[in-house]
């Protein structure tokens, strides 16, 4: 019997969490994140204060949830599994020769470019001041993944693979933004362009044809 | 006579907006863009709401004429000179190999790299809610330089250049944010990889040596 009133009580706590997460989203799509008041995402989504704040610390928190939800966060085994792995994803992107290829294989990109898969949370991928709050949230959820990557592939110290790193996942998330991260043939072929320059850099970081002359190690201070 | 009153009023007119423009400054160290208000500006600046409306439209009025100051556009003279100068100098970056080079050359960076040279207007550049205000200034001021090097180098449109050159953009300045815009060792270390970075995947964003097999013109839609 405990068990049932139990399973009965968190699927109710789990509406009313949806409900307000849904709300935000609703909010985002007209107004910006920093204009909001949980007061008013309580009237949004017909819930008292007392219960949003049973459910969440403040309006932060509810960001955190619908970004991990967007990020699909939980689905990480659809992902490529290892530094290894994505390095090969890449290679196969970066080989592709038109939109189409890419659209057939998209899950071959990292899961933070694919994070619009679900229009719904469009608002909050393109609220300006939510940019470096989201952009955190996936720096943390992919790094371990992805400084390796950069190590191994780029020779950089850990510090200096960040970096780097971080470079490229705010550059490629302004990508998206400026194509509204809508995945037309154009969306495609950026990130085919997007995915050869990241791994070309990478591949040349330490030393490079292109520049006069030959371009050892940069000291460690 | 009469010429003698204007320049006494332009320089009185200049004098005011430096209050203003210093004022606000002061103000960003401590808050966020967001939370400020002119009464607040004028406040701190010590003028009336109507003296600061003859000399600016809004807030983010002052804001531009801030960036513009701290971009130098003015001095132009100073920087490279057309996108050949431009790339020739980033050649002359990536081939560096140890961070007093670059700091002994730190002119051959592209002046929205060097817009910290001034510390007092570190609060513009590190405000989380003006970072894509001040990027898209500096994208403005930048594009007709910089769009046709990536056309050149990368074999791109005009739009995928544009894009490409707005991913760096972000990422470059973000990179710099991370940094704290603070120019020791490490920040002349990590402008000469990432120098390399953007004129490797400028060389190879059209077919590249690292993948499998040879990548042809992406197709235009």
């Amino acid at each position: 019997m405990r068990g049932q009133r139990t399973r009965a009580e968190d699927q109710r706590s789990r509406r009313t969490k949806g409900r307000i997460k849904d709300a935000l989203l609703v909010l985002l799509a007209s107004r910006g994140f920093n204009e909001l008041s949980v007061s008013e995402l309580c009237r949004e989504a017909g819930v008292t204060r007392s219960t949003f704040y049973r459910h969440f610390a403040n309006l932060s928190d509810v960001v955190d949830e619908l970004i991990d939800a967007c990020f699909e966060v939980s689905s990480r085994n659809t992902r490529s599994g290892g530094p290894g792995g994505t390095l090969d994803n890449a290679r196969r992107v970066a080989a592709m020769t038109e939109p189409n290829e890419l659209r057939a294989h998209e899950t071959l990109l990292p899961a933070c470019q694919r994070l619009a898969n679900d229009e719904k949370y469009l608002p909050l991928l393109m609220d300006e001041s939510l940019a470096e709050h989201v952009i955190h949230r996936i720096y943390q959820a992919e790094i371990e993944n992805s400084v390796p990557l950069y190590m191994g592939r780029g020779g950089l110290t850990r510090r200096e693979a960040e970096l780097m790193y971080l470079r490229d996942l705010y550059g490629t998330f302004f990508l998206n933004r400026a194509l509204r991260w809508h995945k037309d043939d154009y969306w495609y072929r950026m990130h085919i362009l997007a995915t050869r320059a990241t791994l070309c850099a990478l591949d040349s970081v330490r030393g490079t044809p292109i520049v006069p002359r030959s371009a050892p190690v940069v000291t460690e201070r």
